[in-house]
């Protein structure tokens, strides 16, 4: 079969003809109906060498996934050729207590995990291949009615690592509160389509870019601002003097870090998702009482069945640009230049295949 | 002024001229621009009798306030004349750490209260009059702006009832759960409103009137059945054979009891809030694995800030007919025989009166 | 390899030889150290009959098991062999979410599950026996230093299901709170330790027997009570008139239910854990406002993870007798009886024998 | 009646005659039974000027108070003449939704409260007075029985802001879990037996003092170690190789924030209670994913009923040194100069005198 490959650090992927993986004792086979190509790729291709990660290449590439269980190995029960699942991205050791509970994000034994931090398209082989490897069920959460591979597979990542970012902060984001979002791009737009969906929170969606401002309002932001020395006094004005609740950095700069913390109001949740390099002198005086500063990394099991229902509900949609497997070096391109609308999505096959 | 009393139990109330009252210190006399006309009243005119309550007539009726500060004793801070308000119903004594925590409704000492468990329109004097006394302005809720006192009224009972019920069991409502509403009337299609406001949830509305299930869908149910025996199969069929996770029964007579349990899953929440007076016989093989089974009662003083700020922003609308305060007894009349389009709301003052 | 066979319902179980089992993929063979006998297995011996369960016998009997990991099937990473490890009980599907969280007693597919509603001892062959076939590593606990296998197999049952009883309980066990532990015997007087190893709640054994409350001090009970018409007043008295914040009644009775209802104060958790037959009428006007009642079943893998910690720490401890897989037949016999002193435990092997 | 007054900044307290205070309506004054002198007294005897807080002397020093009632205004209910109360410090602006619920601490409005951000001894007269007015009764708490004012006072700061640290993060403190407390000083030896008192966490206490250490191991603590470059990986050896789920800084340095930071696992607190004017420079990678850094500040008045609750049943205990009203100014040096065993109390009533 085809599959996009990374072969070596530093270098654009390349198809090749790689051997249909067959599943041992376990293993699932997936055919994979949607792959998404992710900036983080991009990174993959042209950021790292060797040894600086537990994992490289050669692999295939693709870690945003979904499609059709194709063929089971021993010891699998519940799923049927056929079945439409979505796989979800991060694989831990899953034996101990936060794996077992379905956290496998925050593996405690990662260094048991093959490879340690990894998973699919992620130094193993990914998605972007007409049949994808998932090394055990637990992997698999079905597609609710409604919702095709093609879309559902940009959510694995795009729209679990917010949702995962703003259930943690459930708890504050009552009738009255005020939440602000930085950076409206591709996790930042499906951040504030979660926000409206599972609360009723004020929302507040920040970007310098006024397309992306648009999009913040059509997506249910209640008021769009300019990032600059004025937002945190904005942000006050719109909260009633408040001040924020949660405020979500997708883009994790310096300016946004601090931008961050001068929005929120005692109590506050800082969530850093964007991996924008920043960083934030954090000291008793300088963060209101007992705000809180943290990063999320991508998102649960539990959590992923939470967004497939919202996705096939029509309460979280992303927009998607299709490209066929042999287009697939394509797409990283229009994504480097930045000329892909919404999410890119490679699909392998279009439909299912007994 | 004028008020409507209630001079004795088994009487229709009448207006009368009473004194205006002067707040002492720690007290807030509202300059009342809304009180809602409450089917509970209706019990109060016709079904008890002398010692049955720790209180009883003659007082003015109404218990679901909103107005404006009129005049304030000395140590109340932070209140200004003219300020719009809410005022919170339930009057505990203040002082015990439930009380102090804006827990009213369940204070664990109401024989220190005056009266024990009552309130004003509750053996105090109510709203259906020119002006309320308050004793404390720990009552007192500001309205959020584009909130007026007519409409605000009836939340501070119909609205927040459901919301106390609901916000209890968030935790339960993540996307892809499922809430059962059994009785879409005056609280029950604002419980349907609140549920789409603040959750994904799926929802299904239950009532055997084919207005109400209307109205149902009107308010955001995904879904309304009719009662009966096919409801707990047609709840099970539109959640994956999994049953609701919170049922709010909003009647709780025998029937609707026996059908909030048969529709529930396990671990679910079991809430009857209608004072229907059925009974359920609990026991460990008929109720699902940890399904728990609670009433509710009124809500917290936080609870009617998050309320009001639903309305003011769109999510929560009660419709009202309003009534001059002359006009109250027939209000009354209106409510007994079901002829009042949505909330009856008695307005005393139409706009503030410096 | 030598096991306590129930062969048929309404039957004594008896010794038979059987082939030791080998792993499959994803399986794993234990090496029994500790089988918990436990009075529900008399309930299998006596009271129920063909098609009343979804399984049946013949099957080996014990789910309380803990040992040392023997053989790991294909596909089994992280464990040893001689690696000591406690059993999970409750085997769900192993891929709805529930059981995907480790809430395998409440999966939603036990249909899916083989047998339904099964699991080791219970359906399929269990603990009783030198080898014990575990479907699936996840399944398995390992133990903590300072654990060992015939301590650790009557805390997968019987000091799971009230620490699971208890954790849902946690935020309303404060300082200051009151927990009323009813029924001090096998579960009882662990759950009595877990709240005084995990909460600082007054803590308030009732037993009618004086032998049982003699136990409860000893397990850290601040006050004891015997049950009766009484009882409510004196637990009022306890607790500064506020009565009780969480109930737990292992018994399950109507008279326990009833003391169960009238100890508890508003917003009380009110948990039947015990399997007496009772019945209580719930209705608006006989419960405190929004006290909860409930039932709880068994517990979760998480949980038992922190079980077996509490007890390798000191801080959970079941007497225990013991007998040799010959006796285990006696040790159902004194059980009946009445005449274990603590938890019976079988011992098929006394040491790892690899 | 004597107080110990500060008069400027920058200046040495002194003894003077003040007026008996009379209490307003709605206000109380306390006869007052003993008064904390706390370290950070010292900082506004020395590091404070005109203009850099929002209040000044001339004040009477004391803000851990603890007494009797001896006197309520008009609209102050359920309080009596002799009642034994504990004063809790923070007082905000009584009216916004964070005050309505108890978080004075986190006051919506401080600039309402008079002074904004003040207290009892703190811009206002405090407690090291015969007696001391309380502005609102929403601010006592009464004593249980066993406890007197002299034990209560330095609980109502030294033991009330380590239980409010604790609190916030008691869902990371189930059994198997590792807090760390660097710092045994006065409020430090308090946070241990709190943790000890209300989880089963295990109890990982730092302090590079001997004595300190010897205090904690008193206090319940399981493992004392020594600051420096060994402590993170010490902390994994007590742990499993888990690391910290939740860590509390008492210290507050550059060094012990770096500390706290390299004990901490995935999903850990780490929170600054220490004002010892470190920073950390937060970024993305070097802190574990989704471990959150705040402060915290004092605590809550249900925290304080709780915290006192654990005091009187002997689960929580704070040596004190005490000192008559005259000898108050020795008190201060006494601390200042590190000579003081456990905290000092000043104690200008020792018995309630109608």
């Amino acid at each position: 079969m085809k599959a996009l490959r990374l072969e070596s650090w530093h270098s654009a992927p390349v198809l090749r003809d790689v051997p249909v993986p067959a599943p041992r004792a376990g293993e699932v086979v997936v055919q994979v109906g949607g792959a998404g190509a992710c900036h983080s790729d991009l990174h993959l291709m042209r950021d790292f060498s060797e040894g600086q990660l537990p994992w490289g290449p050669p692999f295939t590439l693709g870690h945003e996934n979904a499609g059709w269980v194709h063929a089971v190995g021993d010891s699998v029960h519940g799923l049927e050729p056929g079945e439409a699942v979505a796989v979800v991205g991060a694989w831990g050791c899953g034996s101990c207590p936060r794996c077992l509970a379905g956290l496998e994000t925050y593996c405690d034994h990662p260094e048991r995990a093959r490879p340690p931090g990894g998973g699919a398209g992620l130094g193993l082989d990914g998605g972007m291949a007409e049949f994808l490897l998932v090394p055990s069920s637990r992997h698999l959460v079905p597609l609710p009615a409604g919702l095709d591979p093609v879309h559902a597979a940009p959510l694995t990542d795009a729209g679990l690592t917010p949702y995962h970012a703003i259930r943690r902060s459930r708890e504050k984001l009552a009738p009255g509160s005020t939440a602000v979002v930085i950076g409206i791009g591709g996790l930042g737009h499906l951040g504030v389509q979660i926000l409206r969906a599972t609360t009723a929170a004020r929302i507040v969606a920040v970007d310098s870019r006024a397309s992306a401002r648009e999009l913040a309002k059509r997506c249910g932001a209640d008021l769009v601002l300019e990032p600059g020395e004025h937002l945190a006094q904005a942000v006050r004005e719109a909260s009633d003097g408040l001040a924020a609740d949660v405020v979500l950095d997708f883009v994790g700069s310096d300016e946004t870090l601090a931008s961050a913390v001068a929005c929120a109001r005692q109590l506050a949740d800082i969530t850093i998702v964007g991996l924008g390099g920043g960083s934030f002198p954090f000291s008793f005086f300088n963060v209101p009482y007992e705000a809180s500063i943290q990063t999320t990394y991508w998102g649960n099991r539990g959590e992923l069945v939470e967004v497939l229902d919202l996705a096939a509900r029509g309460l979280l949609h992303a927009d998607v640009t299709t490209f066929g497997l042999e287009e697939a070096p394509l797409a990283y391109d229009q994504l480097r230049d930045g000329k892909v609308n919404g999410r890119a999505v490679v699909v392998p096959n279009t439909e299912y295949r007994p």
